[in-house]
């Protein structure tokens, strides 16, 4: 059997999944400060209404025009890979599969949303989107996506990182996205921050709120906002991973995978993959689900349910999610796409449900676990996947010793050819373990006490 | 049709094509510097015998290992594409379709050589190979190569770039490769540079002095040296892209292309694509099969063609070869890997049987060439490839005026993901125009007069 299990062209899927449809209890609505639901009106200013109409959508398969697929074509179908060489050094009887989202040009699973979200924004008659980016995974995937759909992309990017990590600012550049350091003097937020502070490294809190103010301050009403993760039309978005890797899976003679793994951030390339084999497990399927968090950033494993901003300036709606506090700062580790207090809301929702079965995993387990990977698999993954590769690996090793031929399947949400200085810190020694103290969980606590308690809302007792 | 061609694992290639069994005339040989044909079994401190067999080697056809396909299947075939993207931008009647090398895990083409290198040496007994690297692309390479075929890799890296270029120094300490800057206290050469100038930023030339050095010392008889391009066997190794790319022409009911172009810095990626298009050429089909080089690197176009060193230090045997002189040190543009003083003897023999017709391209038109890439065909090219990507947009304008529905092949030979420098340098405004100056041209011819002259050997007039 060939190591690589290729869809043509022609087998791409032409409908996203929606599993807001599918979900055993109805989600929760995102509140305003004061506990009223947001209208899908009132978000309007921000991002395009046939954009929000996919936010609030509950139809089960959502279209994918063809000149979204016409841009995908660049890259997808995206590989489905059978990890052998590793299979092989764990002698396992688990067969590895995972899903290649490394090969898109931006590197990432992230171009599956913001391809699609330049093209809506176009067909709105929208001109230019904004956004903010904290390293510049995102940042890129939208320059790039804004390049091909012919609008404009302008970045507001975290300083510290504009300063120290340039190369993915350039990257944004080569794709025409106009990149600024924020805090910037183009916003009255950014003038705010910098007249008290003029050497603040700025934060991403800093940058949303540029970014969307940005977009809804310019007066010909041609701009809108783009979001990278954890709302519900990225994680519709991002669908094509699991659709594509269910046909392909089918190809090779498998049925359906005994676990489904990805690492979660804002919850994007989990839910990618994961959500269509939900749906299975919704309908009966024995399938374990298994969001991969850090231990140093443990949003699902430790973090309350509960109504939470999307940001620390409290400038989003509430959202119904796991939260470690909107105002939690995590430790600088080196997967920062891992370092987000909140979680996609439908994520969360599965996670209530049982049909998530989230876990932590420290950052040296997953080093390891890459420069493994490397060795055996050949490629250099992003710090963000190797918690899939790692988790993966552990469930490997639990099939050898029970015995069990299991069928694993993970997303490989991107490369990590820039992320050097994280494998440096680590193969120099600098990293060590690092599990979040039970106080920050306390302070959790403190910080969402006087938030409307989805859990309590969602079982009647509100 | 489908904008990727791809191949079944179970349809690659099973031998490497060896152009020195159709060449028209016989190769002429390395030489002694006095003059001597040098002998295989001179070269066995340097090489293992079964790499020596194939450098000296006029078989057509040699078998690749299973054990090194197993390795190749990591990344191989490799996907052939079509830039449908670029040809509507262009407006062209052309087809243009590119062999698309940057999938390997290192990102290149050079691990279609690495891997069976450090697979013969293995098999020769040698536990360790040595080399050297300059900005780190082949040093990475090996590195993967040894990791993978399971013996040590010592990577001798020009100090400046160990300095200031760090990520692929990680890349190999990832793949377990051994990196230290050069001039280093490991060897004699490194030494005594040292020690007239300590603070040496180090040359490719002192690199090399130092890989030969520490492979040719080790008592052990345990290590050798392994070369990234140039040598006639590693052409062999690269001839794999060309065959993948026949096969997948006809998949799509091409017959033979039109137009075969590559960049050519010591000429594999080049060789790799054109060689067995060459034979072909050869037996009377009718392709236009061009190296392309940078104006201030004209190799090819404006280099003599006679005897000369491989490297500054004069450690290698005299090789028949178009040359700028081997101490001619180039400009520092940004395609670190086109700039070599020298070229593959197998690719100079073709063009001085006119087989092959150079060109040189300036960097700012290959940048210029580089940016509408991405922003068509979306992907980041590396700063080499941007001179085959700006001579395929010059082949296919060409086309549409002559109103020609030509085919033209290219290989796309690396990504530009490490070299976001250069592309700062380009977007900043801080690049311009070089061509080579005539006295440069005039200084090489009176660098190589005292050596014997390749041509008039060749003709039978020395």
């Amino acid at each position: 059997m060939d190591h690589k299990i290729l869809l043509s062209e022609s087998d791409i899927p032409k409908k996203w999944y929606n599993i807001a449809a599918d979900l055993p209890t109805p989600m929760l609505p995102p509140l305003t400060a004061d506990g009223t639901p947001i209208s899908p009106e009132s978000l309007a200013p921000v991002f395009p209404m046939n954009l929000i109409e996919q936010e609030v959508s509950t139809e089960r398969w959502i279209d994918i025009p063809e000149e979204v697929l016409d841009i995908l074509y660049r890259w997808r179908p995206a590989p489905l890979r059978r990890a052998t060489y590793l299979e092989k050094y764990l002698d396992t009887p688990a067969k590895i599969y995972y899903k290649d989202e490394s090969v898109s040009p931006p590197g990432s699973h992230k171009p599956n949303t913001s391809v699609p979200q330049a093209w809506y924004n176009k067909q709105f008659g929208i001109e230019r989107m904004t956004t903010e980016t904290g390293a510049g995974q995102w940042g890129s995937a939208l320059s790039f996506a804004c390049s091909l759909v012919g609008i404009e992309c302008r970045v507001f990017m975290v300083r510290i990182s504009f300063d120290q990590k340039p190369f993915r600012k350039i990257m944004m550049q080569i794709w025409g996205g106009n990149c600024v350091a924020s805090p910037s003097t183009e916003t009255a937020a950014g003038r705010q921050v910098l007249d008290a502070n003029p050497d603040t490294p700025g934060s991403l809190g800093i940058a949303i709120s540029e970014a969307i103010e940005a977009a809804v301050s310019d007066q010909s009403g041609k701009t809108r906002y783009g979001l990278g993760s954890v709302l519900n039309h990225v994680m519709l978005h991002q669908s094509i991973i699991g659709l594509e890797a269910k046909k392909q899976l089918e190809m090779v003679g498998e049925g359906l995978p005994d676990v489904v793994i990805g690492c979660a951030g804002g919850g994007s390339n989990f839910a990618g993959l994961a959500f269509p084999f939900t749906q299975d497990k919704i309908n009966g399927a024995d399938i374990e689900i298994i969001p991969v968090e850090p231990t140093a950033c443990p949003t699902l494993t430790k973090g309350p349910f509960s109504y939470d901003y999307g940001d620390i300036a409290c400038m989003t709606p509430l959202m119904p999610m796991h939260s470690l506090g909107h105002s939690f700062i995590p430790e600088p580790i080196h997967a920062g796409g891992l370092r987000y207090h909140g979680m996609s809301p439908l994520v969360c929702q599965c996670v209530v449900e049982g049909l998530h079965t989230p876990q932590a995993l420290d950052q040296m387990e997953c080093y390891e676990s890459a420069l493994l990977w490397a060795r055996t698999e050949g490629s250099i993954c992003a710090p963000e996947t190797s918690h899939a590769i790692a988790a993966a690996i552990r469930e490997a090793k639990k099939a050898k010793e029970e015995g069990k031929e299991k069928t694993i399947i993970f997303t490989y949400s991107g490369h990590g050819l820039m992320d050097m200085t994280g494998y440096d810190a680590y193969l120099s020694g600098k990293l060590s373990e690092y599990h979040l103290p039970d106080e920050e969980i306390a302070r959790a606590e403190e910080c969402l006490k006087n938030h409307p308690q989805a859990e309590q809302r969602k079982t009647g007792k509100w």
